[in-house]
């Protein structure tokens, strides 16, 4: 096993072909390398290998790397299986990574685990199986590679390696500081997203008329695989336990002001909002820029978008982001394009000049 | 004032020259309606008229119809004071319907009101002032109209009839019922999104490295403008209390389920979730359509992202919604485009032949 010089040549045997383990096997493959598959699933194997991810382990295969890409719920068996059956560097793309590594530190013991180092790429989940996969699915992504105390730096070496080949970026975090990074920036806001959203099947249809793009935007993730979420959640239950004692306080604080009326509580909980949202970093990992907003009415049928994106490159502006918004009564939709605050006025007089209607 | 034909003909007067005043003058303009205007602030009575909404009002103006813009504070006042001052019918475009409605009641006894009818234009308010209104401000948005039990029957039509200059579609809700909904779909979500924007504050900004898109949609609205925000929760106690009172109950609920890995209780709350994304009426007012998503790589610079819609409309599928995924680490974006579920395979195949990197 050639940890010394680092570079991860292969075979790797990557356990469970769903959307991330058949992506990472495409991802490989891209460079050459030989891929090995397993799955408990024949028919993911089947479909994997025919996607051109890799071809089905046989018994004696002798992996540099085992990838374990099983649900939350079968990670510690499995990485410990990895472990065991293989003299390889092991890693896993579970999104949680304390609870796993105790299971198996408990199942094997603290001295066994130097090969083992666990990761976790920051790559879309609202589909799963074989088929969603894609060689693409880590371009430009973050990679969390969550090293552990007896974690050997040559094994750690190779999981970066992985994520390099793999067109992803890594990231180091300890294990706990990557669960209670996840749970902050993901596990709670889905959480909440849910309860927001499961407040909407109490209203009457009629009151949901008046949905505009914020509840959209804010209940968007509540739609993702609840079976997936409920092993994440479960999962990250220490990081996700305080995070939610502080909602909870906030929320009791928050109703008690709304009650009451204590303005300065609630202009309190606002303020802070507005400084989250500024704490997110911007595009590329960079500080977040200061962007503003340009709604387009756009008819509704194909080809408008595109006009309007033509006019809006042809005459230099980049667009940050985009919203569409869909609003019932008429076949017109609303798009409200991002762009640097300093180009906004710039981008209205063009576009108007161009006969779209516009407004700030 | 010709109640009985209910043709709004003019003249109008908006009080307050805001965001909402101004672009409804703006937009009664164009169909040459004599507008006039009134602001406490002169500055914001010569942009509104510079700009085309209209003029400033005299002492002995007579207008057929009053707008009252002002902000949720300042509503009572201001409404009591046009219907005292005029004989036209009167107003609002507030947020909120049910506390202003009856300190005006306290003022003026309930006999009093046949010509006051509450409306909420349900339009972007993340700018403010008169310099960001636009006549198609309210373009294809759904427009509360709110009449209380003494409301006259051509008072009501003629705000049916503003809203219908507008551009906006009219939708009928009593003053409680608007409230109740608008708690639901819009200030419940904000202060929610507020809250989870708020513990991204505690964060080391080496874990907001991690931040997805999901969080950036789930917080994106607590970015608004907190001084109006919290007229807006303070003016809906009522509803908002109830509302928090039930999340209160469930995040109780789901953090002791959490701490204690009861996965029945999360598992109910995350179905409930994604039944609640499902119940947001879609595009234009019918039943949310099925769509599906496919992620595209577009490199970041002007004209990609118009190239890529560009191709798919000419390959003919109407792009429901747009993501951008804004990534660390390289320039190329994640583009996720929403369509029709039964064209995504379609559009797949025909982007990836036209020589895009994509994945479901």
């Amino acid at each position: 096993m050639p940890l010394a010089d680092g570079a991860l040549t292969g075979p790797v045997l990557v356990v469970g072909a769903g959307l991330l383990g058949t992506s990472i096997g495409l991802a490989l493959r891209r460079h050459g390398l030989e891929v090995l598959l397993e799955d408990v699933n024949p028919q993911n194997l089947t479909i994997a290998s025919g996607l051109g991810a890799g071809t089905a382990a046989s018994d004696g295969a002798r992996p540099q790397l085992v990838v374990v890409a099983v649900p939350p719920d079968h990670l510690p068996e499995a990485i410990t299986q990895a472990l065991e059956c293989h003299e390889a560097v092991v890693t896993d793309v579970g999104s949680v990574k304390s609870a796993p590594l105790r299971e198996v530190e408990r199942r094997m013991g603290t001295g066994s685990l130097s090969r083992y180092v666990g990761s976790h790429p920051m790559a879309g989940s609202e589909r799963s199986g074989p088929l969603a996969a894609s060689a693409a699915l880590f371009d430009g992504r973050p990679w969390a590679v969550t090293p552990h105390e007896g974690s050997d730096p040559g094994a750690v070496f190779l999981v970066d390696e992985l994520v390099g080949l793999c067109g992803a970026t890594p990231l180091r975090f300890t294990p706990d500081e990557h669960d209670q990074a996840v749970a902050r920036t993901s596990h709670l806001p889905h959480l909440l997203a849910a309860l927001v959203a499961a407040r909407l099947t109490d209203a009457p249809s009629s009151h949901l008329a008046l949905s505009g793009q914020g509840v959209r935007d804010v209940t968007r993730i509540a739609a993702g695989d609840p079976l997936l979420w409920l092993q994440i959640v479960t999962a990250n239950s220490p990081a996700l336990t305080a995070l939610l004692g502080d909602v909870r306080d906030d929320v009791d604080r928050l109703l008690a002001a709304v009650r009451d009326g204590e303005r300065g509580t609630i202009a309190a909980v606002l303020d802070r909002g507005v400084a989250g949202t500024a704490a997110i970093p911007g595009k590329h990992g960079g500080p977040a820029e200061p962007v503003g907003a340009l709604f387009v009415a756009v008819p509704d049928h194909p080809g408008e978008l595109a006009r309007l994106l033509a006019d809006a490159g042809q005459i230099g502006v980049n667009v940050e982001d985009l919203h569409i918004d869909h609003d019932p009564g008429r076949p017109v939709g609303l798009v409200e394009l991002a762009v640097a605050t300093d180009r906004v006025d710039f981008l209205k007089g063009a576009l108007e000049a161009r006969g779209w209607t516009t407004h700030r």
